[in-house]
């Protein structure tokens, strides 16, 4: 939903084609009513078969899909000519087997993994930009990946020493008549889940051992929180020996200079979700800990917005050329 | 308010006096609405006179005082025969250079240190029964200190990977008008703040080197998120080598056999705050991650409950031969 | 839950048995984890048979269950020689045919009818100590009925002119895995539902018809808001002329003035859901305006308290010559 | 700040000056670190000094000031060639007399009260055009009025009968330190306020009765919710004899057919807060209930939107011969 909502507005595209087999036949202002009085709210949800939409002139497709559902689309759509971008995590991995440990299937589409490019466009602009499959990064792992990427491609941290803690929103869960996830279960309510091996551990270990050079493994503990949405992250590590707190903002600042959705608060400055609900960005402050001789690095986005379907889009304006920022300037 | 609202319905106490420098002259359901026809609804507060406490033959004082204001109001009341719960910080550390260090004052009343007993009847139910003097302990060491004491005693974890990350709800601030708190800049954000060098920190610090037989240092990272009340605490550690998750589940199991309020979820069971708001409990459940080799220790408690007014009654029940769960059963 | 809350700490009530055909063979405390460590956490859920439940030893039944289903269970428990406090909508109507216009079948068991008494303990304590079988009001007509009462029977109002806005929290629809109940659709969202006709209407106007001697038809619409629990509604009506607001205030307090559960606030002063969560209080406030002529009541009650669980025991408490107070006097 | 947040993206608006005597100094984005990154962000607050506001070359200020102090500098502003959109209430009653009965003191410029239009484009699209001086409209008055106006128009209910139940977010009593809109205070609960007589019903009953033809009085009763934002009003009033739903519906849909950001949800369809957050859009359901032969009426509004900044920026664009939608396009 979050989705469409940015591209309801984004001044390069027509959307063409929304599918649903659960809501085919309705309008889109039907399902969603916010979305009422919307460009393109008067479209109608059709089934997602890929002919159907390879006829309607579609060029790129978003897939928000089940992961092992996702691909077989992907598949499908791509050999139909579409550019595809996928916010599942049936490609975010490079390995089918490390898939497949932490999602439980066979990889569905195996031949994909080499072509798929992760698509965080702080780290890979330049293979996005060429890309026919991107894999959108999932919430946690940006909010992760993001702060630690400068100080370990610096080596300024021991990779063995790091704990991510995060907290999100509901929207995380998705939308789904579960119990847990009902307003009287959730409000008043903070708890961890997912531990101690969240799914989402798979990408990260996988792009901060890319960064570090060297296999990097981690703790991260998931918290769900009573927000509608939003992301806050507090990651600890060890500082290596002789690491000044202004290397890290060094490293912070060279690294992002120029990344239009990160915003560096600097030091001693927590981040807070409330500031970049329904914003692509991502806010990213730290301090060191001269007792422990750890750095905090404190990070908030929003999991729909940077964490998903922001992103998604970030992607798909650095693969059609335009500026990053289209259609992605609200506050 | 919290602590008012236990011992209204607490069956062995007679509330003799209420003291407050703004609300003095009015009755305790004008100030708090929701006591309206409680026993001792009708009480009046007056000043927080030493001598007019005394005279009302109270034998008891709970103190929710700022730190500092505590310490001479305490020895006030201790000097004309009453015994003092102290939910301030004042009487909490050993070290008056410690508390110096912390609070940025000189200690107000240094020779009462020695005298005073830190609350946690888990640990120190001797000598809360004798005490005349309890500082009954903060909210985010109560849990921190709880699930991490077994392990440490035990030998179970390097003390020197600790890491806890805390999520309080907003009345942990106190009830003040101060912007920060306002509802619409805390509804839909969570955030760290008080890194690196939260004042809890002391307290915490001190209690866990004492359990550790060497000294402490830990990472604490506390963050305020959208709910009335309640804490939720996950901390991770290093086993120390040839740990096995059997010997912590032990460790726990053993040292809180008999605990009234400790509630031990098992492993893989996350504590949720939903299930101890309102009461006096702390829920711990745990987890071990092969791949990284670490505990993770996830707590809940009440911040107004067993984080400040529940164990400080609880304290009051032992100093008085009550049993402990003496006005504190409550689901 | 909220009824087994209060009845674990009841100081006179054994629970005996527990009934749920979804948890059967599953523990009270492993349904309810809030309720470890209560008396009676460690009940083992039974199925509803009314042999089974009868060869508990259980003297006193209360039924939280659909209409509908209720009755049937209602009758099976009487004639084993159970007292039945219901909470189902099933003995609340007088009339078979009014309940079959609004909750679209026939009555399971009309004979019942005349044999059920409503069990608003305010207007009805006589007959409750008696009754055999309580139908215990709903959470919108109590805090509809309590405030207009006095107005009606001292004819204060006109009964034509009454118009009810109330603003229930969302337990109010039950544990269900309802989409339209999941917190991301909650939250933030506020929005008035089960115009123009919502089922309580009935027993409202049945209770103001008898009050008021003649029959009242009234508009009522409830909305659904953010919190857990907690209603609060404001009822307008014309008064009558000549009627002073003087006269407002006499009627409520004559009324009331030996009520426990019933706080009046005064005029000029709105009920706070805030103020009334987990207790078995309503609060009322009341102002005019002489502009318009009408009378402006403010009431305030927790939907799962004073209109659930905290009434079906205080009508429990009644049958069973206990002081109306025993088991429900928390704040 | 929910003003500026929509200027900052609106294409036609070059935003040369923000004022505030507490922020003068600050630039735009420390004061508001969501705005970080924005066109406009690094703008340095000045103080509300009409020459210096003069000389930056503004044409058009918004005022967002408290009442009494907004209508001083809107003559300054206009003495200097600017047009004024006034958010207060200084400029929305017709009449001296009653802003002074409203707002306690004497109107601090009642020569421009006759040149002042109550900026509601649905009804004054042409006077806003041409105006220098609109008063945009109270949050409760839009959500009000809107619903109201076609019906009065038509004749089709019974001006004496109306009563309007609002719900509105925290937001709308504004960013104050103040103890009763601390997160504790506003979270779990609801009341009402300001009863009999809010200050917006003046310019209500105003605009009602300039459309009804006849003076209006109504009974108006606001409550705070715990959300951030958003109204949600419930009108209730007797229709007049022979009034079949069908006119309502008519009447409702041949006035709004052409407006922006009137989205009429049908009969039997409730208003939601949550499909109208950060929008200007107003949404209207209704209902009859052949019952009490009322009509309901049901909207949802953003406060800070079409209630507030969102509106001011309607009119102009309509000021400034724009689309209305101009920069308000967001869903």
């Amino acid at each position: 939903m979050e989705l469409l909502r940015i591209l309801l507005t984004h001044p390069a595209v027509d959307l063409v084609a929304v599918t649903s087999r659960a809501e085919a036949g309705k309008r889109l202002d039907q399902v969603f009513p916010r979305f009422s009085k919307a460009r393109f709210g008067g479209l109608t949800f059709c089934q997602p078969d890929p002919d159907q939409i390879a006829a309607t002139g579609a060029e790129t497709a978003f897939l928000a899909l089940p992961h092992g559902v996702a691909a077989e689309i992907a598949k499908a759509l791509l050999d139909r000519g579409l550019r595809v971008i996928d916010l599942s995590a049936d490609f975010r991995l490079n390995s089918a087997a490390v898939y497949e440990e932490y999602y439980n299937h066979p990889h569905p589409a195996e031949d994909l993994l080499a072509e798929a490019v992760y698509g965080l466009p702080e780290v890979r602009a330049g293979e996005i930009e060429k890309a026919n499959l991107v894999a959108s990064p999932g919430c946690y792992p940006t909010s992760i990946i993001l702060p630690l990427l400068p100080l370990l491609e610096a080596k300024l941290i021991d990779p063995a020493t790091i704990v991510a803690n995060s907290m999100s929103g509901v929207s995380g869960a998705g939308r789904k008549a579960d119990l847990s996830l009902l307003f009287c279960e959730c409000n008043e309510s903070a708890r961890a889940y997912g531990v101690p091996k969240h799914r989402h551990l798979s990408e990260i270990e996988q792009e901060l051992t890319i960064a570090a050079g060297e296999e990097v493994l981690i703790s991260f503990i998931p918290h769900l929180i009573p927000v509608n949405s939003g992301i806050v992250t507090t990651t600890t590590a060890k500082l290596k020996e002789g690491v000044t707190p202004e290397q890290i903002g060094q490293a912070l600042e060279r690294t992002y200079a120029e990344a239009a959705f990160v915003r560096l608060l600097g030091r001693g400055k927590p981040a807070d979700t409330k500031q970049v609900t329904r914003t692509n960005f991502i806010d990213i402050g730290w301090e060191t800990d001269p007792r422990t001789n750890r750095v905090i690095l404190m990070s908030a986005e929003d999991n729909l917005g940077k964490g998903a379907g922001g992103q998604a889009v970030q992607s798909f304006n650095i693969m059609h050329a335009l500026d990053q920022k289209t259609g992605l300037e609200t506050w």
